[in-house]
C-alpha cells in the first residue's frame, strides 16, 4: 500500500489529546505527553513520534504507566535532587526533572537531578531544549533495557542510553544534539523489513561475529556507537540515571516489554547557567560561531552540505509545520487498529 | 634499533623532577606535573607519558607555558567557578580546577568549573580519578587545536576533545574511562611510521574521500569517533571548555604548535557527590555491579575477555609498577637529545 496519510500539526495534536483523554490521562499530563510526541514527529523522528501513542496506551492499560503519579522529591540539596517517578508518564516526569534542574541552575549556576522509577520518555531533544530556550545549557540522558553489548562482548549490557543537549544560539533557534550511545534495534528492524543490509559495525550475529545481515543481527546483539566511546558513555548514562540513586543499572533494568511490571528506567538532567560563567550573550555567540563554522566547512566527497547538530531536524520541523506529518497508510492503519484493540474509539480518524 | 630502556617508576619520577627543576618549575608544580606524566606512563598511555617531557620544556622555554602562574578565580558561585589559568602549567591548572569542583560538590552536591587560558594537561584520566578516590563521580573534558572535521566535512573544526570520567568501585580501584571524541593524529602518524594502513573510518584524504592510507590521511583530515556521536560531543566539549567563558572554541583555538603565543585551550570539571543522591556505598556497589557484569559477558568472536572501562590500563599499571616503564632505545634517545637541545643537563640518564 503506497497511500500516504498526512496529519497537520493541529490534527496530530487533537488526535493525541483525544486518545490520551480516553485512557484517563489528566488534561495537564496529556498536554505534555502530546507536546513530546508532536515534537518528535515534527523533527522527523518518527520512531519516537505520534505513532508511539498505542505503546503509551498499552502500558497505561497494563499498569506499567500510571497517569497522575507526579514526581516526588526524595532528597534535595541546593543544586541537586533525587526524585521518584512512581511509575508516572515518562514525558511528564522528564519535564518535571528538567525544570527542577533548571530552577536549581538559576539559583546555584548548576543543577543536577536524578529521577528513578520513571518510564519511557521518547526523544530526549524535547527536554534538553527547555532550558536552552531560556538561555541555559540543558543536558539529559535516559537508561533503558539492556540490548547493547559491551565492547568486545556478545550479550546486551546496557540500553541504547541516549544523551541529548541543547544550547542557546545567538540570533537563532537552540542548537540541539540527541544521539544514542548504542545502536538502536529499530533501525535494524527497519532494514530487515525493507530487505536491506545493515552497516558492518552495528550488530553481531548470535555467535558474536560481525554481520551486515539484518535477520542475523536481530538474533544477535547490538553494538555501542564508536566502540569504546559509546561503550563508556553508555555505562556513564546508566550510572547517572540509575546508579546515583542505587537504582536499576545495566542488566538490572527490566525489559520494557514486560508490561505487567514497573519498567524502572531512570533519567538524568543537568543544567548549567552561562550567566555564572562568561554570560548568556557571550555563550550564545560562541554557539552561533561554532554552528556557522560547521556549516561553512567544505563538504566531504558525496556530501552536499555540512550541518550543525539538529539542523536536519530543524529543517524538517519547518517543513512539517507547513505541510503536515506524513504516515504510510499501512502504518497509520496499524496505529488505529492497535488503539481500537485497546478499547480506544478512533473511528473518526479512519480514512 | 631494538634496544629497550626500562625505567622504574621511581627512576622516571626522579628524571621528571630533575628536568622540571632545571626548567625553573617550582617544586610543588613539578610534583603535580611529574605525577600526571608518570600516571599516563604507568597506565600504558605512552603518547601522554614521560616522553612528553621535552614538549613541556620546549613550551616553557618559548613562554607558551609560564610555570608559577596559578589558577585565578574570575567568577564564583556556590556550585560553580570560572577560572583563568594565566598560561600556567596544564596539569597544575587541571588539578586545581578539579579540586575546586570537588570542594563545591561536597558543599552543594554538584560542582562545575570552567578553566580558560589553560595549557595541554596530558591524559585526563588522572584528573577524573581524584574525586573518585574520595567517593565522588569526577568528569572532565579538554578542548584543543581543531584537527577533526565535523561529520560530512573535510576541514578540521574541533580538537580530539577528550572526555574522561571516574567513579568509586565497591571493593576495588575506581572505574576510569578516558576517550577522545575525535580520532587522534598520533595514531595515524604511528601507522605511517610503521607502514601500516589505518581503519577506514578514521580519516579522509585531501579531497575529502575516505582513506586507509596513513600518508593520505596525514595530508587530509581526521574524523569524529562514531560519526554524529563524536561530532556532537566534540562540540559539547568545546562549549563546556571554551564557550561557557566566551573563550576560544572550534577554529578559534590557536595551534598548539605556535609556541610563541598562548595556547588558550580550556578545561571543564564536573563533580557529583553520590551522598546527595542514593549514597556513596550504594553508588559504589552499582559501579562494581556494572563492571562485573561487563567482565562476565561472553566475548565476541576473536575476543579473549570483555573488559570494563580502564581495566587494561589498570593491568598495565600493576605490571609497570613492578617491571618498570619501557621505552624503545630510539625514543629514549630522542627524548634526551631534545632535552639537551633545550639546555637541560641529562648526561647521567644516557646509556
Amino acid at each position: 500500500m503506497s497511500e500516504i496519510i498526512i496529519l497537520s500539526a493541529a490534527q496530530a495534536q487533537e488526535f493525541c489529546m483525544e486518545v490520551l483523554a480516553q485512557a484517563g490521562v489528566p488534561l495537564g499530563e496529556a498536554r505534555i505527553c502530546t507536546e513530546s510526541l508532536l515534537d518528535a514527529s515534527l523533527r522527523g523522528v518518527d520512531s519516537h513520534g505520534v505513532a508511539m501513542l498505542p505503546t503509551y496506551i498499552e502500558r497505561i492499560r497494563s499498569g506499567q504507566i500510571v497517569p497522575g503519579r507526579a514526581l516526588v522529591i526524595r532528597q534535595e540539596g541546593p543544586a541537586t535532587a533525587l526524585c521518584d517517578g512512581q511509575q508516572g508518564l515518562g514525558p511528564v516526569l522528564a519535564c518535571a526533572a528538567m525544570d527542577l534542574a533548571l530552577t536549581k541552575a538559576r539559583q546555584c549556576g548548576v543543577g543536577a537531578v536524578n529521577l528513578v522509577d520513571g518510564n519511557y520518555a521518547g526523544a530526549l531533544a524535547f527536554y534538553a531544549e527547555r532550558p536552552a530556550r531560556q538561555g541555559l545549557l540543558g543536558l539529559c540522558a535516559a537508561n533503558s533495557t539492556p540490548r547493547v553489548a559491551p565492547q568486545g562482548g556478545r550479550e546486551g549490557l546496557h540500553g541504547t542510553n541516549p544523551i541529548a543537549y541543547a544550547v542557546p544560539t545567538l540570533g537563532g533557534e537552540p542548537m540541539v544534539f540527541d544521539a544514542a550511545t548504542g545502536h538502536a534495534a529499530a533501525r535494524v528492524k527497519q532494514a530487515f523489513e525493507e530487505g536491506r543490509p545493515i552497516a558492518p559495525d552495528i550488530a553481531l550475529d548470535r555467535e558474536g561475529r560481525p554481520t551486515t545481515d539484518a535477520a542475523a543481527a536481530l538474533a544477535g546483539v547490538l553494538l555501542p556507537v564508536g566502540g569504546a566511546l559509546g561503550y563508556g558513555l553508555g555505562l556513564l548514562v546508566d550510572l547517572l540515571c540509575g546508579g546515583l540513586a542505587g537504582g536499576p543499572c545495566g542488566r538490572d533494568v527490566p525489559p520494557v516489554t514486560e508490561l505487567k511490571q514497573p519498567y524502572g528506567c531512570g533519567f538524568f538532567a543537568l543544567v548549567l547557567d552561562p550567566a555564572r560563567f562568561g554570560g548568556v550573550a557571550c555563550f550564545a555567540e560562541r554557539v552561533a560561531f561554532l554552528a556557522e563554522s560547521a556549516r561553512a566547512t567544505p563538504p566531504a566527497a558525496g556530501v552536499d552540505q555540512v550541518r550543525a547538530p539538529g539542523d536536519r531536524a530543524r529543517q524538517e520541523q519547518a517543513r512539517r509545520r507547513q505541510q503536515g506529518i506524513p504516515f504510510s497508510g499501512q502504518r497509520w492503519q496499524v496505529v488505529l487498529d492497535k488503539l481500537a484493540g485497546l478499547g480506544v474509539e478512533v473511528g473518526r480518524w479512519r480514512g
